[in-house]
């Protein structure tokens, strides 16, 4: 592949030759990429949603594995997820990226031809940011805008006792597609050609590698009009988000292990690697599904929304935060969000 | 000083401890720190605008000599000078910092403590953010939010010929306060207490250190009544920006040397270094002072506010891009962005 040096286009080339072809699909954007700040317009009623989050190179990602297109998609998708999560709707997205002189423009193109695939995706507009060089590896911070009605908009804290508690989609799949990937990492340790032989677990090493928000889903909720009392996307893993919401609402929290939506590539990836399945769709993260609250009253609605599970309810907070084992054990939940832990004792 | 290990909190407990203490100034913000996304109204009429910088170690600045308490007050100055120079008023921040173990809790809180500080300066509040590990150096990227009537938005493209060129403050002293810096850093290689004797040059190390946006002038000249016809700051140095303003509103430029507003304290050094005067003027950064552009019809308006240097003229696009000497020499200004070119260069 062609290799054409940052330093051949500098800093004000690089981004122009970057955003170029931008076009902007939001009417309430008025100016994108090309002055000082980016400049958006909020119809009347509505609320700005705003999110950010940094991907770090040997912390959020290794290279060895995760092509630069899949890496610019997903740190695009998690924004969007979190501007999901408060019911909301991304619009723009500003990314700032940091590159050592080991990275080429084609490399960065990838990189944006991952965020624009995604933009695309979710009709997002990229309306600015910050192209830098770093000494040391690939650093990428990205902010999102949505915006939604304030009375749509859904927090964490709105959970009450005998809410129904829901997942979207399945758990667990991400955090055993990064095992696999690791593993695989491992046995090709020094050489340069990494392609082993994926057949088969394609659909764990997706969730990995190219998450989805779950726009389908709010959708979904929306078109059937159900108001949800609180919502969070998991990206720490399940009991972790579980715990943010128990915490701000002030409640207490009742899940069932055999409610716990996993797949079938999932289950036969933890038996391969010997690992508690039930560990993974608790603490694994970077799953990027919805987690919600409904009232009980909505029961039958929500039933018939396909991709869309119970897994328990909100009870008193007096009654603390329980998983229901398959043999009737109550066990406290407690959260082990594995990034967090593995990345900040490093 | 005390020394917590980042671990020891964890990565929620790190955030928490780190906003508790937040209270909101804008009635705008109608969620800050603690969900999935910050929530924003904004007044009928009035228009978001979004700016990003990330800032990395050993790239935009060198712990070495630079506080840490500084440098959050600076990166989030740097953020809100783009607002200004928007003519906005910048409202919201969100704050995403990558660190590696190096780092304790204590110096996080610092950070913070000049992030916090700059928002109290200018009215900002922090909403959100992300914190993460980072496996090697210090790593802050920052978006603000601003507001601003749609009809008083200055932009770059709307310089035109015969407009005053006007820059606010003077030009070079960050630069100059910079070559200080290093080499007092040179001197004291390998010895741990960096405490050089900076007597007689406070002006230029603050201007390096800790920069202010120019807020005060965005005020008098909407007290004023001046609208602008073209505005930018100045972080990558004069020459880059008037060169961004030509292209962009399809002018040309005209500025004399001599007219070039430039501190006592910022040529001594330049003398010092032998270093040639207008050329850490044209190209030495991190001034964050506005340049704008007048219509020549409020040419006395402009001249009674103090602290605003008028520089020069636009022309027509034809007339090229020139900066008049003192001897009457017509050289072709060009960009040297000494920060860009030295660090995409590594």
């Amino acid at each position: 592949m062609k290799r054409t040096e940052i330093s051949s286009l500098g800093e004000f080339g690089l981004i122009r030759h970057l955003t170029d072809c931008i076009q902007l699909k939001n009417s309430g954007t008025l100016k994108g990429v090309g002055d000082d700040a980016a400049v958006i317009a909020l119809s009347d009623g509505m609320k700005a949603l705003v999110t950010t989050d940094m991907l770090l190179e040997g912390i959020h990602f290794d290279l060895t594995y995760t092509p630069l297109k899949h890496l610019g998609y997903k740190c695009a998708v998690v924004n969007f997820s979190d501007i999901y999560a408060m019911n909301g709707t991304p619009r723009q997205l500003t990314v700032s990226i940091g590159v050592s002189a080991r990275f080429s423009v084609e490399d960065i193109e990838q990189i944006y031809q991952g965020i624009f695939a995604a933009c695309d995706t979710y009709g997002v507009d990229l309306v600015g940011g910050d192209t830098s060089a770093s000494l040391t590896g690939l650093c990428l911070s990205l902010t999102c805008i949505g915006e939604a009605r304030e009375e749509e908009i859904v927090y964490r804290d709105g959970a009450k006792p005998t809410d129904l508690i829901c997942v979207s989609g399945d758990l667990g799949a991400a955090y055993m597609g990064l095992q696999l990937l690791e593993r695989e990492k491992a046995v090709y340790k020094g050489e340069t050609d990494f392609s082993p032989d994926f057949a088969g677990h394609e659909y764990i090493l997706e969730r990995q590698l190219k998450p989805e928000a779950r726009k389908d889903i709010i959708e979904k909720l929306r078109h059937a009009g159900i108001q949800l009392t609180a919502m969070m996307d998991i990206s720490d893993g399940l009991s972790s988000e579980l715990l943010h919401i128990a915490h701000a609402s002030k409640v207490g929290i009742r899940i069932y292990d055999d409610k716990l939506p996993i797949d079938y590539q999932t289950a036969a990836m933890a038996e391969e690697f010997n690992m508690n399945l039930s560990t993974a769709a608790l603490n694994g993260g970077e799953d990027y599904e919805l987690l919600f609250t409904v009232p009980l009253s909505r029961l039958d609605d929500i039933q018939q929304i396909e991709g869309i599970h119970l897994i328990g309810h909100i009870t008193n907070e007096a009654d603390g935060n329980v998983l229901v084992t398959r043999d009737g054990t109550e066990i406290t939940l407690v959260a082990q969000g594995w990034n967090t832990a593995q990345a900040l004792n490093e």
